[in-house]
């Protein structure tokens, strides 16, 4: 039976060991957050998704999801354990304390995240929606709207969609339909069907709030003519509870890979009452608010299910007895030995938990950085950390769900056969954590926004760049540490000298960077890793010999293994990318 | 809906215009099969899997299989299909004469075995393990076992199983515990359960044939303890006809992740009648006959389904509207252009292109050694093939089956959200194909295979880089040929250093080869893949300004496409080998 424990210690070294968090919290607000006083809310959380969450994993993947005349059923237990989220506050970690929240900092909602993503991840489809949704009203909406509804969602009683795709449009929301008429009491009639809204029907809350793009009348063509809209499943009365039904209803769940037990809905408006949310045409804008909020959560997605899948095959590794050890650990009187034994299988273990507690150091680290631009007093302060966020935002997206897909395949390629049954639940993970390579803007949209949009002629990249190498300036003089600060330097070196080139060759032609972008995504996430690996080395050196000495030589030993056989591949990408894009651009569309 | 056609045009290049297959031809029993000969029978393989196999793919996995008192009841239209698989005398094609088969070569095999996975892998599960079945009882049963087994299985009127895998006993088959006790008549009776039984139960044909292993009384322990034995699920009376049910039961199938429809055993042996097959104790290595042949299918298994995820792909790509292509291609008058204008959509069909044409040549290549090791009249030269087969094997069956997911993979992604969504086939592709990299041995265990026993200290590899080197040294002086000869002859130049320090890692200490084995294997093949590009282009050059430009400029582009941009991959991999397996070893069991 697959179980899930919290890594609480390794959560302790990236919040309170690693250096940053410790500027968190001289910003605003964060002062009373020692470790003394995270420790139990970290303790809380990671009760709730090992106890409430985590048994409702496999039974919801079983029984999925089912709709009967406009209503979704979802699988038993799940709308209970939501109550419990949202009763013990679980809804409202980040939000606002103006409208009932307790506003701690990302840096503390991003680990909770990452568990709740390693429990149940069809669960977290229901709630990771929810403090974006909040954040672009709290930024965009009108007063009324704030107060209407900003309480409702950040208390749990009410949930939040974005309705985006329409059968037409999915990577391209320049072709949305979806039309919005003004009504004279100020209100709008938002008409036309959404697809793929996640969480778009359940029984879950009283109420569901959806965030829909649609078209004002005589809106510009393109994406320059969307508007962002509120519309609410029930219309509140004048006091603020759900009363009157409003014109949309779910008319379909998708038969999807993974994720049974999350609410993938079409949704009919025909004709629903709405509000404008922010500007007229702006719509984008306000929608990307919550936007980046959903796509550094599906980061944490990524990252929750391979540290899930970790921890199965790490336990099946111990227990499972096949073969001879080949020359040392093998025991005496068995026929067999566990298979953890096996260099191929450790190469399995040690490759995912090299790239879990890389991402979530990274992971944490542009957490600290939201918190600084959200919290920070000086503007040049936050301007900085609003920059790093843009640059790291498609990296931390695109990489993390890659990286959860590549954990979750390596972890059922260590159960073997048994893996791919599915009541080991290894297969889930597999289909569960695949959308996340897809969904709040594919992969490949990341990788272009990162190399079109983010780099900014390479300036940008030295929101990254730069801090790191200063860093590995001064370590470098540390002893131990030229074993990882050399080849993380040589990576960044190269990493520096190929952002140069993406720069040029989009100057000189915007195909021939597009070309690259998918694989400078991945040098680029591959090299933010080593960072923070060798980061980490930094803060374990010297405590190996110390009262937590195989913690701490844990983090050594796993920092070597990444720099010397997982960052080598971005040399490969390297040379990849400098080779240009002659050859792809050359091909002909007909000849494939 | 998706459909598939099969490849026809580029498995004429890879069998008749690459050079292989015309010494194939000069081996007894070829000397007919000219391209009018081969092109019917390619033709009539590809209506079948076409017209009969594709069209029942989708609801083979909608349905799956049921089980009802030791009866396996399959999707609705594959016991027909199977029926008209066998009628058409395709379970028959490369099986010997002399018991009613075709005897084409194995060339010709691969290409059919390549179009049945690719229109529908599960189908594939019920009919590949036959003609292996075959090949082990030509081998090593007695006269007797032979006569009344084969004629029916090369009929198709019977199946067959290898019943291997016990629930302790996986990837170690010296932990199986099944026995088998003598009994006066010369027969025996076996006893034991077995399970991952591929097509262990099921309607398609009117006897089973089980070829299973079990332990004689006062057999040795481990793998030298095992023998064959034949065991039918009815037992043939005096005229072969079968008569009398065995003392065996099918008593659950698998849930598994994909290939619904294929009827996965567990398969309780209580008493149940057999026969020796092969010497005692030495079941293994009749096994053998029958797993290596499995092992070549599972990596065809990889090849088919990339195929399939890539025609469906490129459908897609031309159809699907969205975004405006960046500079070039970009339609007129339309609000978006198809996604195949897109470089990063480009870069996946290309990068799934490069792979599918890249393992079909070497797949060819591979199976026209199987002929030669077969038939050719000088032991010499059936000995050199049969050490490049040995060498190849684990090769094939690991690279191909990754492969294959990651093409499939890069399909779904191609497809977007609606890759995610059961009804569009492409998350079909990446569940049924995923178990192609467990089964007939994990890609670890391939790697463990290439590395420990097949490289022989260095020397087998040169079965591959002697005449990789051999065809560059002389390619290179060809006109235009450098772009392609180079990149690939520093690959093999790197690899063979590679090589020679894995054998020397291995003479010195076990476990520091088996540690790089898994990424050995694959910069083996990325680096044979690239030789077949090598050998592909130089075909092509003269003909690229041809009547059929177009097939072999696309060629060459692809060619140069895999050259730059994913042979690369192969020095990320060198470098990380050469760091040795120090930071793997060193990382303690119980600190994962």
């Amino acid at each position: 039976m697959s179980t899930y424990r919290a890594p609480l210690r390794d959560m302790h070294f990236v919040l309170h060991e690693l250096p940053g968090f410790a500027s968190v919290r001289k910003l605003p607000g964060c002062e009373d957050l020692s470790a003394d006083l995270v420790a139990p809310i970290l303790d809380g959380a990671a009760k709730l998704c090992s106890e409430t969450l985590r048994p409702l994993n496999r039974s919801g993947d079983e029984e999925g999801c089912a709709l009967e005349n406009g209503v979704v059923r979802t699988a038993r237990g799940l709308a209970d354990a939501f109550r419990v989220y949202a009763d013990g506050g679980w809804a409202s970690v980040s939000s606002p304390q103006e409208f009932g929240g307790q506003h701690l900092p990302h840096a503390i909602r991003a680990l909770f995240e990452e568990m709740i993503c390693s429990a149940n991840l069809a669960f977290a489809s229901y709630t990771m929606l929810i403090p974006g949704a909040c954040a672009a009203l709290h930024a965009y909406a009108s007063e009324p709207v704030r107060q209407r509804y900003l309480p409702k969602l950040i208390a749990g009683r009410w949930s939040a969609t974005m309705c985006l795709t329409e059968a037409q449009s999915g990577s391209d929301l320049g072709l949305v339909r979806s039309s919005a008429s003004p009504v004279s009491d100020g209100s709008y009639r938002i008409t036309g069907t959404k697809i793929f809204v996640s969480a778009g029907e359940h029984d879950f809350t009283e109420n569901i709030v959806h965030l829909v793009l649609a078209r004002l009348p005589g809106a510009p063509a393109g994406t320059k003519g969307i508007s962002l809209f509120v519309v609410p499943k029930l219309l509140p009365d004048s006091v603020g509870r759900p009363a009157t039904r409003n014109r949309l209803l779910c008319t379909a769940l998708e038969e999807k890979m993974g994720q049974q037990a999350a609410a993938t809905c079409s949704i009919d408006f025909d004709g629903a009452t709405g509000w404008l949310v922010g500007e007229p045409h702006r719509g984008l804008h306000a929608m990307f608010a919550m936007m980046n909020t959903a796509r550094l959560g599906a980061g944490m997605q990524g990252l929750g299910i391979a540290e899930a899948a970790y921890q199965d095959a790490v336990r099946y590794a111990r227990e499972r007895l096949q073969g001879r050890a080949l020359s040392t650990n093998r025991r005496t009187g068995a026929p067999a030995d566990p298979i953890i034994a096996h260099p191929d299988v450790r190469r399995m273990l040690l490759t995912m938990r090299a790239y879990v507690e890389g991402m979530r150091a990274l992971g944490q680290g542009v957490a600290q950085e939201i918190d600084r631009h959200e919290r920070h007093p000086d503007a040049e302060v936050r301007n900085e950390a609003g920059e790093f966020l843009a640059l790291m935002t498609p990296v931390v997206k695109a990489m993390f769900s890659d990286l959860g897909s590549e954990c979750a395949n390596l972890g059922l390629q260590v159960f073997g056969g048994h893996g791919y049954i599915r009541a080991n639940g290894m297969e889930q993970y597999v289909r569960d954590v695949r959308i996340t390579q897809i969904y709040d803007g594919t992969n490949g949209i990341q990788a272009l926004d990162l190399v079109r949009r983010k780099l900014d002629g390479g300036r940008l990249a030295q929101r990254f760049i730069a801090p790191t190498r200063g860093f590995l300036q001064v370590a470098a003089s540390e002893p131990g540490m030229s074993e990882f600060v050399q080849p993380t330097a040589a990576a960044l070196a190269r990493l520096e000298q190929v952002t140069a080139w993406i720069a040029g060759a989009d100057r000189a032609d915007p195909e021939e960077a597009a070309a690259a972008a998918t694989e400078y995504l991945r040098q680029f996430g591959l090299v933010a890793i080593a960072g923070m690996w060798t980061r980490m080395a930094a803060v374990a050196l010297p405590l190996a010999e110390g009262p937590e000495a195989s913690f701490y030589r844990a983090k050594l030993r796993t920092a070597r293994f990444y720099l010397q056989h997982l960052l080598p591949q971005a040399e490969g990408l390297a040379q990849s990318i400098l080779a240009g894009g002659r050859a792809l651009r050359e091909f002909d569309a007909a000849a494939f």
